[in-house]
């Protein structure tokens, strides 16, 4: 009985893909956040290097991966692909269910292998320092480790709250050399700013994001980097959904129904649009779930509209499913689903109704992990439980309908780092926040961005 | 460039190398505690099912693994094994270094080879629930990992003060099913007697074996079982050379050198006794160095001699190297090596001089440590640094002498649960101790065990 399908080296893709060319409505383009005209990619070269601004607005369908960057993706990838013959067992479902394991990487989750990308293209246009900020610390790790690899400096403006909670992604941040600070910090203006206000500020994404944008535009040789909701990040992570398709395919298989967690697009873009391809070029009928947290339900309860991609409101306006930009979710311990609003690629993929959505409850979510780790052995991340939430329930409504459909699932991660979570739901003290139409209705309505 | 040698689920091994069978001198017999009198398997049956008793004993040089063992190793093994050019490039070394990955079985460390086989057959007896004890939790976890698995209860008593300050591992076990106890608990005599003296007593690894065996003793339902030091367990660990082998004959090489930490033994076991086969059979020169903490120098600072297992004295005297029972080591974050004897079968090795001993202080390990998670991206676990300190001492000395060796190590685990660990070292806050000739030669003075 094979378990895992494995690929060689030589097999980690060549290419990424890039949803884009194939997509019938291309995304609407950002506009400026005071003029709210359309920008073009010159507006985004204070922040990122040419190379990923190319490949923000580009609509090639195939991004050559460069040789140095499959160099580094060799020390985690090609990633196994499971069979779950435990959870199949365990929920006596007709269903088939595999798993593309992405918690092997360094730093535990999907999110190097956009990281090591950026790092890069960074490294090849001379920039000497990335800013990024972290929340709970899953993409600052994982950025810390690409910048390594390649001799750059790396700064992580992590939120206050989270540096003080979660020391441990903070430390696994300096073990790969990177510089660690506590936002709100005295190093900028925007910072400053925050504490001249309130010198308790426990900080937030919004804050650090200002941070780290601040820093980046201000000093020429240093660059910002995001772990999501961008265009190009979501076509790095394709490298997840191609090497799926091969494996599957070695397996003999093709999936009815992929999932992922959904927190800004990437992880779900980086396991589904490989396989949307198929839909889109092929007429294949391969549903492909995103799974949200009910306590942050942009897609499935959000508005298509132009937002802000942060809390301040600094960013370009991006045409999106989304909350609102001040709208604050619930403190759920899947920290990288917290977000208000999803990519635009995304976005548009669910307006034009090529993928789906589901929401689910924090309870459910962690039941599902456990369940998934007694039978599999791998204990999920809490962002991961959420794609499990889904699977599960397309594989018991299989077996009462007595159909066996072939499901496949991203485990974007490891839950190593996120046991505190676990030992609060197994003391019962998770809290399920019961999201009011009344609430979302309120966040919307704050909103003077322009709708679509 | 191939970086990692992978190998296919069939290409587990099918039996694991029992070394007992090639070695020229025997272990000698262990001793009834009380009579000093030579012990028979007999004995044993109280805490161990037969298979296993048989295995301890055993003289045959493969033992089969069963198919349903074989069936869960497959979750993570084959593990894969590394040319490590990051550290070469670092070190710039003419040796080549490789290095065999353990960290990716879900408990995230070698011990999982041992803890299935061992689940396996108490399942295949009728077992019900097997004790253990564990401190920092490495070994608790594997077992509760594979106690889940095989749906035997797992009872683990982890001593109080780790249990106190690392919840995490504690938690890890319960998501698995584990029932997890602070030892001393008021549920044994061992621990009632102990906390009748001290209601405060923080617990030790020696309370928690007496506590866990006592459990099992008085149960016909109920084994025991251990993680390191044993004969079986150590055979079941050869799982990791045994694969290690076959990966460097397709990498078209041999080690020279194969190193790896050493606790209780079942580490460097596991990947050093299958070259050892080749020294012994073939006549082969392959060094295997075993790397000890040098607040704990057991092998190179020990006597061999007759001595127990536990602090109490309630097990068989083994023919050991010893720092003597009583010893207490420094408060090291390897928290795995911190034990005063050294499992019977490489004693014997030592002894004849077929294997060789290193010690490290911590401050070098953890310098190691850092070093090779810079240019390897994988975090070691504190117990891993000891390995990587005597490769990176190798590798240093063919530069100076212009020799390129071929070494291989055991990256037994990754350190994602040891981040405190590394804190301490980044805050200048790891004390070394030096041990003293007096110290250790007062503790082996108190010692009325037999000599050899």
């Amino acid at each position: 009985m094979t378990r895992k399908i494995l690929l060689e080296e030589h097999e980690i893709p060549e290419q990424w893909y890039n949803i884009v060319a194939d997509m019938p409505n291309k995304p609407l383009p950002p506009l400026h956040p005071a003029t709210k005209q359309p920008i073009g990619p010159d507006a985004l070269a204070p922040l990122f290097p040419m190379e990923l601004i190319k490949q923000e607005v580009s609509t090639d369908k195939w991004i050559p991966i460069p040789e140095e960057v499959r160099e580094v993706y060799k020390i985690w990838r090609p990633t196994p692909l499971y069979r779950a013959y435990g959870l199949e067992k365990a929920l006596d479902t007709p269903a088939k269910i595999y798993y593309k394991y992405e918690g092997v990487s360094p730093s535990g989750s999907h999110k190097p292998n956009t990281a090591v990308a950026q790092a890069y293209y960074n490294m090849k246009e001379g920039v000497k320092r990335i800013t990024t900020e972290t929340g709970a610390g899953q993409w600052g790790s994982a950025l810390s480790f690409a910048c390594q690899l390649f001799g750059i400096e790396c700064e992580v403006y992590m939120v206050k709250i989270s540096y003080h909670q979660k020391p441990y992604r903070k430390i696994m941040m300096n073990t790969w050399g990177a510089k660690v600070f506590a936002s709100p910090t005295d190093l900028t203006q925007a910072g400053r700013q925050i504490l001249g206000k309130d010198p308790n500020s426990p900080g937030s994404l919004g804050i650090a994001i200002s941070e780290a944008v601040e820093r980046a535009a201000s000093d020429d040789a240093t660059k910002y980097a995001l772990g999501s909701v961008l265009n190009h990040v979501l076509t790095h992570q394709t490298v997840i959904g191609l090497e799926a398709l091969t494996q599957m395919e070695k397996a003999g298989d093709l999936p009815d129904i992929v999932v992922a967690p959904f927190g800004g697009g990437s992880n779900f873009a980086g396991i589904s649009f490989p396989f949307l391809r198929l839909n889109l070029e092929e007429g294949k009928k391969i549903r492909c779930i995103a799974s949200e947290p009910a306590s942050c339900p942009k897609l499935t309860r959000g508005e298509f509209r132009y937002d802000f991609g942060d809390t301040v409101g600094m960013t370009p306006l991006l045409p999106m499913f989304t909350l609102g930009h001040n709208f604050v979710p619930a403190p759920i311990h899947a920290g990288g689903l917290r977000y208000h609003g999803a990519g635009v690629i995304v976005s548009q993929l669910l307006k034009d109704q090529l993928i789906e959505a589901r929401a689910h409850h924090q309870l459910e979510c962690f039941e599902a992990g456990v369940q998934f780790a007694k039978a599999e052995g791998i204990i999920p991340a809490p962002e991961a439980n959420h794609g499990i939430a889904t699977v599960i329930a397309e594989a018991k409504r299989c077996k009462e309908e007595g159909t066996s459909k072939t499901i496949l699932f991203n485990l974007c991660g490891h839950g190593n780092f996120d046991m505190s979570a676990y030992e609060n739901y197994f003391e019962g003290k998770l809290q399920e926040h019961e999201l009011t139409k009344e609430e979302i209705t309120a966040s919307l309505a704050e909103l003077d961005t322009p709708t679509i």
